[in-house]
């Protein structure tokens, strides 16, 4: 039939006349746009529903016939009707036989059933081509015609050309389909829709615990303690000082929590000597969120490079360095350039630009399309080496920074260490581990075991 | 017969001998240029000319037949002449029948026909398969080789093998195919290659036009009326205040459209109780291109940073501090640091680095493959949530900034009022509606409405 | 029997055992990872082995069993064994009939055997079905679940069913599967994973050569001179000062580099006055490295663009502006503003600024995922129109600032010239070049040969 009516209609000129009838079951709210949309882009609709009545709410150039009419005029029935009532197409199934059905339905919360609402009509209608798609569309986005996100449909399904009949649709209506294989893949296409970016939830839960922590830390020692025992009065510091002091902190120590993990694996593979036994639920989860932690990371670093070039446009700097010339001036005498101070200054400036270029290159490389374009091994130079180079330079940038403090007294502001002391722990125990890591006696074994050898292959049994 | 040669032809070990002829009909620029490439492929060519005599323009490895002969040779032909020739095809109908045949021709401009010129050659031999495909890829990027830009090749066709046997030379010629579905797609493939950012257009004139009027605006006021009234030639103001002053209220008045048009769409829906009906014609316009205007919005917001970050270098600043300075020195007194100036101008900076980074933020998510990655209800978050908070954040940098203007008579050259009062009158209008539309009271209904509710049913009728 | 077993497992709710069993021949390192994860994905997993005995390693739940027994129990055999071995294959042709062997294959080096090893393998069993796939996923990533890279799993084979098998399985494991056609795309996909970064290689060098010239000579004549002659330490240059004069010349040249090629071309072509014969090999090549040139122009600007905002935090500058200061304070005179320094210091900066813009806009463009995005039009209308936009700014910002410089006696130390000057010798020679090129008299002929005309058609012969 579908050859016939193609055949026919090729002969016309006119494209709207061309495509070939798509049946919906169901008149709701996604039923209704899909149905708006499709009849823009030319598919003749027609509308499967209990009562033939309630005409209005329907595009005015679709038919509304009962189920087992609507169904015959199709080749393509989308399915826009609750799971719950998937039992009444039950008694249809010889209508259905052969016919193509599109599961388009949702649930409420992740995995709410067993099995997936395609698969469960899939059992239902044994002899009907279940297709999963458009699930991950809104009705909304559909009606209003402002797809601006993702015009990504994912598809899957049994039936090959079932489903490439279901993907020329979705690139009729202006989307881009995505084969997800067969139809065992529905429950994972259902969970889709309902996530909200599964993956950075505990990076953002940790990086918000941290900096809450870090920022009062610095509000008690930078603005408080300075205006009980100094009486001087820089609550102004909440803008910019402590947000330039608490986002090189939170760049710093999350940067390296995403090279931690690593260290921990190779420990317990050193430890353990098999790579074959799972590594720690935590351990597990913590590896699978480095990217997170480190794009969060790569925004507090920016946020530092930022914050730190506004520096000369604050009235406080420009307060301060005024008051320092003048009174070079008014004593009458000009300091000389402090080569130590120079090189300090300049070094660690330096330091700072390129671990933060490199930082950037890590980032644009973890860009979707641009990790699709390198191999294995280019991404492993770019994500281990670089990064690591990328840690080594930040670490060094705040030690040339911060050295000056550890030994000064004054740095003790209520017995309290700080905060750049603080935020070196990480990085540096992550540094002297990895360095111990790729001595060859350690890096040998650990190789061996990466490369499938067990020390002990008992243990595993 | 094509599985039988690839079967002989499988024992053979030259990569170059085993794929299979092909036939190119017609030696213009582009059939040439093809054969070039497929030749160097290790692609068996041979074209079908009128005159087999013009041998001296065609690669030197190709066979040159008349059509007919050369049709023979090959299960795939190349069809590489103009549309207004197809009509000589028709007598060759016998000897194509069942070929594949590649239409790859382009038009002139947008729509030129009614149908596409595949179609139209579908309709001519309806014994082939036709396929629309390479008309995207330019003969000079073939011939050159430099294909830096987009290697993908849009695919279509009614015969699901045909296409596949025309993508797998599309990909052994080193260039990516992507499947449009079937020859319907045709009319969209040739209309794709003759557009010049479409979407971009009335963005652009857009700000071009603002643009223009707010620098003869600050012209105005900055440099003429200070060199008519007050002597003073600051002419070289032209080459960074000017545009630092217009980059910014540019990125806020477009930031402030792009969320203009759903405060629109939201109280028109309100106003007729209903979403089935169409939006007027400018409003769907607008919607479709908020993502343009957004990412011109966050060039001029990324032109402001850098014009400002690069304010202590300029000449004219140096001169203006020393100058504040030196009079200090001269006048043997030290300014006390005025904490309410402290605070302003550390709040404005902090806000404005906080909005410019939502702004990044915007702009990353707005990549291609980064949102292709979160599903609808992540990508609202961040274009809605997210967008809004990054509006709030500037509109406040910008008012905490200008705020002293507003009152100060001097602000009022010529009785024009400054441009940062302009600036400040859409995004305020528009943070106010929304600031009404979030209360319950019309959230609720807006809500229903959106999900498919009407007030009066009978309207849509 | 396929069919069969998946009506069968239809019935059943648990995903985990609807999967058809996988066969692998071959225990080493990659086949247990992909056991595991197969395993864990829901796939029965029976290994072929030549002893079933060392079962320690394999996963617990896999069956090990002799080779002809393993593979009548699937309908896909993964081949896990090297290239070598592939001989021992072929007294089990028969029991592999019709089967869908996949050939996960690596080698040692790019195009170590004439033939692809998939490819051998499909000649030694010529009824079975032969797919490429996996080689591109390493067992390290398999087995540790951190899949942060890529994702993509390079998929081949002549029969189009047995890829879709392969596909759906490598869907299964939370991969993506990309059609690279038939098997005779085998031998790219194998030499992918051995590359690394192959484009970028001559372009680092080259980089990392003048690189080295630069900042020695920049060494030579800023710190060894000035120490030499003036007496003065300023060792600290090498931090900031030296790779902040550095970066930019590197900027200006490869972005010139990025031109030049394509200036080479044009010349070529309107001498031979015909696009049909090939450009000399180094040509070639150097136009296929422009885009990694540019990148790496970008990020030379980028670092400039850095290393000069951070010049106001730099104790040496903070030094040198306080001296000026208090010596105009102690001779208690101000310095009017000289106006011509203003607009230098000011043009300057905003010609900098524009060009990086444009600059960085052609990066973004270059990213795989907007470039294919927009068509060849497009993509010609940013790379050519704005990039060279980009350079005559750049060229012009370089000019402004370094204007001064040219005819300055106490810029030719040691007889040297400054390093402005030189960097400026390529970008004003290609603009030069272009701007003749451009003329119409030269422009028309070339327009002709770039669409297939040929002054000398002979010559081609």
């Amino acid at each position: 039939m579908n050859k016939n009516s193609s055949n026919i209609m090729a002969l016309a000129p006119n494209t709207s006349n061309k495509r070939e009838t798509v049946c919906i079951f169901g008149t709701g709210d996604f039923g209704r746009a899909l149905g708006h949309k499709m009849i823009h882009s030319g598919y003749p609709v027609v509308y499967g529903s209990r009562s033939t009545q309630i005409s209005n709410l329907i595009p005015k150039d679709a038919e509304v016939l009962g189920h087992a009419e609507a169904a015959q005029k199709a080749a393509i029935i989308i399915i826009a009707i609750q799971r719950q009532h998937y039992n009444f197409l039950t008694p249809l199934a010889e209508v259905l036989r052969g016919k193509v059905l599109v599961d388009i339905s949702n649930n409420l919360k992740l995995n709410q059933y067993p099995e997936s609402n395609a698969e469960h009509l899939a059992q239902l209608l044994p002899g009907s081509k279940v297709v999963k798609a458009f699930n991950t569309v809104s009705a909304w986005a559909l009606q209003s015609g402002t797809l601006d996100a993702s015009r990504q449909v994912f598809v899957c399904g049994d039936d090959v050309e079932a489903k490439q009949m279901v993907m020329n649709i979705v690139r009729a209506l202006g989307l881009t389909p995505l084969d997800k294989g067969s139809l065992l893949a529905a429950q994972e296409i259902e969970n889709y829709p309902l996530q909200l970016f599964p993956m950075w939830k505990f990076p953002m839960i940790l990086s918000l615990g941290l900096t809450a922590f870090f920022f009062f830390y610095c509000l008690a020692l930078d603005v408080i303690y300075t205006y009980i025992y100094e009486n001087n009065n820089f609550s102004f510091f909440i803008a910019i000082t402590i947000p330039n002091r608490v986002c090189p902190v939170m760049a710093l120590i999350l940067l390296a929590l995403v090279y931690l993990p690593g260290i921990f694996a190779a420990i317990i593979q050193l430890y353990r000597g098999t790579k074959y036994r799972r590594f720690p639920d935590w351990l597990d989860k913590w590896m699978l969120c480095r990217k997170q932690l480190g794009l969060i990371a790569l925004a507090f670093a920016s946020l530092h490079v930022v914050f730190t070039l506004v520096t000369p446009m604050r009235a406080f700097v420009s307060w301060r360095t005024s008051k320092g010339i003048i009174a070079q001036a008014l004593n009458n005498k000009t300091e000389p350039l402090n080569n130590t101070n120079a090189w300090i200054s300049d070094s660690y400036l330096a330091l700072g630009i390129l671990g933060y270029f490199l930082f950037v290159l890590l980032g644009i490389t973890s860009l979707p399309s641009v990790s699709n374009n390198v191999n294995w091994r280019e991404f492993r130079f770019v994500q281990s080496k670089l990064g690591y180079l990328a840690l080594i330079l930040c670490t060094a940038h705040t030690l040339v920074y911060g050295g000056k403090w550890f030994l000064s007294p004054s740095a003790y502001k209520w017995y309290l260490p700080n905060i750049y002391i603080l935020s070196l722990i990480v990085p540096c125990a992550v540094l002297v581990v990895k360095f111990v890591l790729i001595f060859p006696c350690v890096d040998k074994p650990l190789t061996q075991i990466r490369q499938g050898w067990e020390r002990n292959p008992k243990y595993s049994e």
